[in-house]
């Protein structure tokens, strides 16, 4: 069995880590508290006038690298690893890559150590990525593939409550992935 | 049609970034020209005492930003696009990531430019990718799918000239891939 794992919102706590400098920058304007996103990019769910400072954030230098690990997920990668799945980390870079591919291969060793930077599959599209599994946190994966090989399970988040597919989380994951 | 294309030694001039920095800071010491390279890794052709030098010069900052593009590379890709092929750029990071990967994401954007960084797939293994054919330079891929979905066409270089699979350069793909 091959699980492919993705990382922001799923690894890694790119909400927690978009908040907190949010909250530090800018403590006079308002802010969405995850629990009320209803969009899948956070950009989405700010006003005109301020979407061009959550772009900034997106883009301090740092930003990929210190976001802390989703709760149980370093737990998770490594008991699925232990239980002799094929586990690939897939994520997709920024258009603006500039911090944002390397600070991902740095997170990976940083959390999950050195032996699991040859799994990362860094690519702009997962249609093509042959596994039995996606764990994505994005309602709707698209791409040149029509038919992935995958099934596309929804990490559990607020935004994607509207999507009708198998969806777990870490607390969780065993229940719904077939072992 | 979907090809995956490489990028060193395919797309970018691996091999005269090296001997051009070789000479440039070991001018006493003996090269090995490309044409009498025998092995794929450059390492493997040097003798045990000079490979930590080797190795010292693929970590160099700017060794992956500054290769000059192979003869032909960037009108066979552009051309290819304008065929209506499906073209990604499927390429694997040296295990010391630090410079190489965003490098390779930078000398994409200079050479090919900004739209063909979403092309870009970076994995340690290309087996997992959906694709037609992979233009590779490396004797033998391997992986953990046994039966990639793409047939391998080698990329003719001197030190794979002892595999019999469909070959190709620049200058003579139109003849190679069945258009």
């Amino acid at each position: 069995m091959r699980i492919l794992v993705d990382m922001d919102g799923v690894l890694s706590d790119f909400d927690g880590e978009f908040l907190k400098r949010w909250r530090e920058r800018h403590p006079e304007k308002i802010y969405i508290p995850l629990e009320e996103r209803t969009s899948f990019y956070v950009k989405d769910s700010y006003p005109e006038d301020l979407k061009p400072l959550v772009t900034d954030i997106l883009l301090e230098p740092s930003f990929f690298r210190e976001m802390m690990p989703m709760t149980g997920a370093i737990q998770a990668m490594k008991e699925m690893k232990d239980m002799g799945f094929e586990i690939f980390i897939c994520t997709s870079p920024l258009t603006a890559y500039k911090n944002c591919v390397l600070e991902k291969y740095e997170w990976v060793e940083k959390h999950l150590g050195a032996d699991w930077v040859s799994q990362i599959i860094l690519t702009k599209d997962k249609t093509l990525v042959k596994g039995d599994y996606l764990i994505d946190d994005k309602p709707a994966i698209s791409g040149v593939e029509t038919n992935p090989t995958w099934e596309h399970i929804v990490y559990d988040r607020p935004y994607n409550r509207d999507v009708s597919k198998k969806r777990l989380d870490w607390s969780n994951w065993k229940d719904v992935i077939d072992l």
